[in-house]
């Protein structure tokens, strides 16, 4: 039996078992609230506190969301032992009706089943994707490696270096997936879709050995889930090549230690030990970028000031590196390089950087 | 030579014979605003009037986007000869500088050059794909289908069978793309990448014999060409399964008839005889998805007026459920057949459908 069909099934047990007992039945949720996340420096994970709060059968305040819950937990069982997979909004349609003798419905819109479906989350300690529910689905994968897919009763056999430059669409989920060969030094991360599409017209991954994926800017679950499988499960090492602006090194910041939104998952799709290849400010100077940069706006120096102090943040390299920005006032982009020629990138820039091993941490 | 390299040659040799003869050499450009943009009903795509203008060299007023242009068309032969693509991105880095003994520079942002590489696709009536110039990539695609790509010395065979629940990530650019072998009946393109994911799961196209096409919201360019080559040269029928809202009628209307920003692009990127499969009005009533429906927006509800307006959609068939729409002021998701099952739309929706070629024109 599965994990999350495990934890399921004792959620429902307990339920029935406080009811014999003449209990208010309760299910308890940790509270996902920005004053609930914390940076756990050992390991390097946003984290979320020990906060958290219970949502009664019987009591008025409770009883619609308590409602709610049990119906998307029910629905999770049912996909499970199906060995299907539904949306988001799948999960809002199948579960929204009126109820009898009644006004009311159980869902009135997709704001008030998508929190529920968090709440499962964070309570069973699950990913929503091992309850069978799928989110968006962004990036893509190109590379030496051999993947296995169930998908219900059939499986499939993808070989990622038979895909042009078009690569392997990462699904929402990943969890289906296994690893059957993969021959490759490293993971190379990429921010754009554009970047990723001329490294693939290189055939960067073949000629230098490594798997690439593109997030197509802020990664999606499937993405960041799949890069911290690659880390834990197939050893390689990862490497993320962002442009050098806030919303890049976010970006960085995101596959590395997780998101303060998703404070509660990080430790399945984060991947603390991603290093930040480029593109840095140093290499602003490094590689002559003096023409190709451009000027912060407002939003950009403020993003830059809120990085400066985190405290994923707060050692010496990244510290350099966003006071300089800060101090120059600019940004640079990943194709600023082409200036010097198409081929830059792939044949100069990131062997140099993996060969030196020249990282921020 | 490519059709591209021919006409970017003919463009150079011509500036080069005006020069000689002392003239002031000039480049026509077709206007691309939208009084210049009309439907042409017999050819049943959104087109270019036979406003022009002029580009003259020896003009104060021109010399600047002049040396732009021809400077983007060298570029665009320098990457045609070596077989290699760039992304409006890398164009802008690459031709980027000061001009000698002056203050000024060719491209002060991307802003300046984007355009002028849309001037020339006009000019020269080809696609900035064919220009070897990338743009933006999205949509997925999966079926019975085995392509060619060719990468620079390079050839990949995709089998598109063999993806899982992935999918191929469509490049920007499948002007490289041959189709080896096609299994398949039809296209059945889809909005959202959910939705995709969903049919996907259930193998939708295998089962049905079809090709799948995600857009992801409105489509791609590379997207919207590959779908005209799928009917064009292999003569596959073009299904369009979009939400029942103003923005999902219009995704289908841009894959038709082309955009009013592109329209000097849709004879090449444009399916005129492409089918629009669901979600209608008058679904609502025959599924019974009266629980189902959202109220239109004020912004849905403007949208709506507008698309009413369009030549394109006057005919009797779009009328009425145009009518309905505004009638009811409701909109219906794709994925509001889960509340019968999730399987509802691959195993009854579609195929019912698709059996009765229930489809607006």
């Amino acid at each position: 039996m599965k994990v999350a069909e495990k934890r399921l099934r004792q959620l429902g047990n307990r339920m029935l078992q406080e009811l014999k007992r003449g209990n208010s039945p309760y299910i308890e949720i940790p509270v996902r609230a920005l004053g609930n996340v914390y940076f756990d420096s050992e390991r390097r994970l946003l984290q979320l506190g020990e906060k958290s709060g219970r949502r009664y059968f019987l009591n008025l305040a409770h009883a619609k969301k308590f409602m709610q819950t049990l119906l998307v937990a029910s629905y999770c069982l049912e996909l499970i032992q199906k060995g299907k997979h539904a949306s988001l909004r799948d999960v809002y349609y199948a579960l929204k009706r009126n109820l009898p003798n009644s006004k009311e419905v159980t869902f009135q819109d997709q704001s008030e089943s998508n929190p529920v479906i968090e709440d499962l989350e964070v309570s069973l300690n699950l990913l929503r994707e091992e309850l069978h529910i799928s989110a968006d689905r962004k990036g893509y994968l190109i590379g030496n490696i051999v993947l296995r897919e169930r998908v219900v009763d059939e499986t499939f056999e993808i070989d990622a270096s038979q895909l042009g430059t078009g690569g392997w669409g990462i699904p929402s989920n990943v969890e289906e997936i296994e690893f059957l060969d993969i021959q490759a030094d490293y993971v190379l991360v990429i921010e754009t879709g554009a970047m990723f599409e001329r490294l693939a017209e290189e055939r960067f991954w073949k000629k230098n050995n490594c798997l690439m994926v593109a997030t197509k800017g802020q990664p999606s679950r499937g993405t960041r889930r799949l890069i911290h499988r690659l880390y834990y499960e197939a050893n390689l090492p990862v490497y993320v090549f962002t442009d050098g602006d806030p919303y890049g090194w976010y970006i960085y910041s995101v596959i590395k230690q997780g998101s303060i939104n998703l404070a509660y998952l990080s430790e399945k799709l984060g991947t603390p030990d991603a290093k930040f290849l480029g593109v840095t400010m140093s290499d602003v100077d490094k590689y002559n970028l003096h023409g190709q940069v451009h000027k912060l706006k407002e939003g950009d120096i403020k993003r830059a000031k809120e990085l400066k102090d985190y405290p994923w943040f707060k050692n010496e390299e990244w510290q350099r590196e966003i006071n300089l920005m800060l101090e120059k006032k600019i940004r640079i982009e990943q194709q600023a390089f082409s200036s010097k020629s198409l081929e830059y990138v792939a044949e100069v820039y990131l062997p140099e950087k993996i060969e030196k091993e020249d990282f921020l941490p």
